[in-house]
């Protein structure tokens, strides 16, 4: 392909579908946006059953217009590539195929009531299609590489959760016992993060006082570790921004105009007052008009 | 409109209502301020069945009192104004309407039983009046600009925390299924955002031991989560205020480049603009001249 | 009282019980500590049944050995002051008298069983001894400072709460209505905070799927809000400790000698090799022994 | 103790054991790491009756081939230091050895009923061994130092937790009583934390007007009190990671008066100390010869 035949379909495709700069770009990407947010719901209203029930001839042609809109997006997007493959095992390239797949096996392969179970499942993958929309997530990179930079605190932090997690649950699980609804150390254990992260259900809770005692300390303990991860994030992404700054003012150190209070430059060519609000249209001391550029 | 007319009765009123440097004016801004609580309060009691059985007279004169009073600062601030229009339609202009509204209404329109349900709800419109504190609320301007700065931000965050619940939502429907409380795909995702938020309400609770592991992946993400916008808020906060620092350092050695300006509580009498410098005696969007004593 | 007679038992009375720094001054606050504690426990034992029948007559005599003691201390700070009125009436001096006073007008008033329920609700009084650690609270200055400065933020902040509860409270009062908890406004209200905070009790739950939809909302917002109280103490208090190290540093910029690694600075007699961690007792390049001073 | 008899097996399984430089070390880190965790998943499925009672043979095997590993780990630690009874009164010399006895205890001590419930809970034990992965939990030295830098204002904050919950919880067993669930003080002191730290259980929650206004003020003040200690942290960390970094920046620029040192992860096979400077070829504490490849 030379780079002479610009203009061939091919690449008014590519403009299309992978760039937002054109009129013909932007549209599709809004109508891309809608579809993918339609068809979410479309899935989570079928899984009502008193909708479903309801209005599931509409849900269904819905759901199909849906499929095949995705189905000619995901072909174009192939054929308008130079290198196919590389498109269809990227990420990106793999949620496209699994949001578009589960209809058609649906459809094609109906079979016994066993087999409806997995294909419920199946189709339920289409609710993954959200994922399609981190295309459209303008990635904030300070806040990216201020995970990053804090990546191994916060594994210690995790770590530091499972074992006070794995040790209180193997207590709890000694002093309440299974009469009190810690049946078992697993258990014991996802209750005891339950109670750490300050999540709280209720759907199991201490009963004697010496159980009561130790769920005090757990809670005062995650209570207390949250404000590690917040502290880290916190510090990193101010350095980050800090860091983003400094460029910034050695980039500009020459002129160091900066305005954070809204007020222009002008001065009042009849009293020479300065200092108006952005958007002045009268000077404040003396009533005369303000000109603008 | 000449600036000889300072005193006429029509901009005593616009001082009194509008402003709060006068005593006059102060006090007006006192007993409106208790008003509006007290009128909140009146709904909240009236809303408690056995205390309205008991005083339904007293809440009515209550009620009746704070109306008259909400519609004669209502037509009071219409006449006092130069464009009655621009306030009328303005935030604070409707919140005012309606704040005073429902109880005529209640009054001329006593229907049917059906008429009683939708009546109830308008007349509980009146705690919106609530909002009508907004005007005294001296807005932290460090505060809102942090949150401004990190708006972008925050929106990541918001929709990083959509996909997940959507994501896990449908994960825990499929495992836990409607026996166990997770009836639909939305009631789901609703659940986990009260397990994202560590709101765990216990309503719904997981019964399986997958579900039960699945839980935990959810409580310790959620846990971590909200590192990220404490961070962000932390970090533009710490910004905007040393920012601040900075510039008031500058300020005392040497040009003062940027100036925080003292902005007073006027309001044009013309044009209902605010933030005016202090001192200036025309409004610097209409070219009005400002009144003081 | 003349200065001369410095060391009367007056004084050394007050040295005692007003200072810390004699050793019988550090008898006499660990005495106390330990009191205070025990007495909050006697205070709390006697309020669970099993425990009070089982040992009524020991907890009692506890208690008054405690009273006595705390009478002693209360007469003895008042004659050791020279204006034992100031004491009296200060924070302190009041807290010392509702620690002590209890038990004595339960001895003295027994009266009918209405009597007692007054008089249960007194003794409970006692728990306030609590208040008397805060003596011994070493006040960290930074803290305190972060949190004033950022006082009328957390006003701003509380405010917020306050407007949101109201409003969301008002709006599940009439979406889910009395039927499904939701009686009246202050309830719903209640429910809203509880919610809003994150608490979620779960002992009211929205039932419809609009309600649910709405919780949904409250719990993003109080999630989100959590992040600003935090932001502020987190930014003020790091300001705090950098204008507090700015001084430090200012005092001290002479002579830059700053260790945070526990190296000293001995150098080994042997083979000159440096860096030596603190309390090293051989060189750890030519295994020589250390000198120290 | 020569440093010519460097290679003797003793050196060698020192190596092999303590340190991670070898590949035979980095092999015995990684089957050891695996072992602990398998072992903690044994102990956890264990106490699940229906795995036990399906799979208990296969699970008894499990135990003891990792019983079995755990107890030569445990005796070549101990003949491969010089001073093996500093190893065996270690903090890891004591998880080791708890780590390892319990299958013993309960092979050779199996009596009565009562005696198996204290073998279970003994058995329990083993759940401790993931405590011996701090071993290779490479310790975030920042964090550390950020917590040990706010200990002082911790302890206020778990102070002023401590007061508010025994002063709350007084209050709220006088106001909602028996009847409502609040049975006794210590009783009302736990549901008062588990409030105020946002956990929020349900199993007791306020039933009166009054104490549901009370609780809005707890959780208020909960959700108030978690900014307090992120706050620190974050601001602590903040400045371990500025003092850092403008450490860092002054080495570059004039004289590295401070220095991060790089220290290996070799221990003295004759007093176990660690942390030696990479490079370092006798101990600094012994003066023993340390070994390299």
């Amino acid at each position: 392909m030379e780079t002479t035949k610009k203009h061939n379909w091919r690449t008014k495709v590519h403009e299309i579908i992978y760039e937002a700069d054109t009129p013909a770009g932007k549209l599709f990407d809004i109508v891309l946006l809608i579809l993918i947010i339609a068809s979410i719901i479309l899935v989570m209203l079928e899984s009502v059953n008193s909708i479903d029930e309801k209005y599931h001839k509409l849900l269904l042609i819905g759901e199909w217009f849906v499929t095949i809109f995705f189905t000619i997006e995901y072909i174009l997007r192939i054929v308008s590539v130079k290198k196919p493959t590389k498109y269809i095992f990227s990420m990106f390239g793999i949620i496209d195929f699994l949001s578009t797949i589960p209809m058609y096996i649906a459809y094609f392969f109906v079979g016994g009531a066993q087999a409806l179970v997995v294909l419920r499942a199946l189709r339920l993958l289409r609710v993954f299609r959200i994922l399609k929309l981190a295309r459209y997530l303008g990635a904030s990179n300070q806040l990216k590489n201020s995970i990053i930079a804090s990546r191994v605190k916060i594994l210690v932090f995790l770590f530091a959760v499972m074992v006070s997690s794995v040790v209180f649950g193997t207590i709890m699980y000694l002093v309440e016992g299974e009469a009190n609804g810690f049946t078992n150390i697993p258990k014991s254990v996802y209750w005891c993060i339950v109670t750490l992260t300050t999540v709280g259900f209720g759907d199991i809770a201490p009963q004697t006082a010496l159980g009561q005692f130790i769920t005090t300390i757990i809670m005062v303990l995650g209570y207390g570790i949250i404000a590690v991860p917040t502290g880290i994030v916190s510090a990193e992404y101010a350095r980050a921004v800090t860091d983003d700054k400094k460029n910034e003012d050695n980039a500009t150190e020459t002129e160091p105009i900066i305005t954070i209070v809204p007020i222009n430059t002008q001065s009042c060519s009849s009293c020479l007052a300065e200092k108006h609000l952005d958007g002045a249209k009268y000077c404040y001391k003396c009533g005369e008009g303000l000109h603008h550029e």
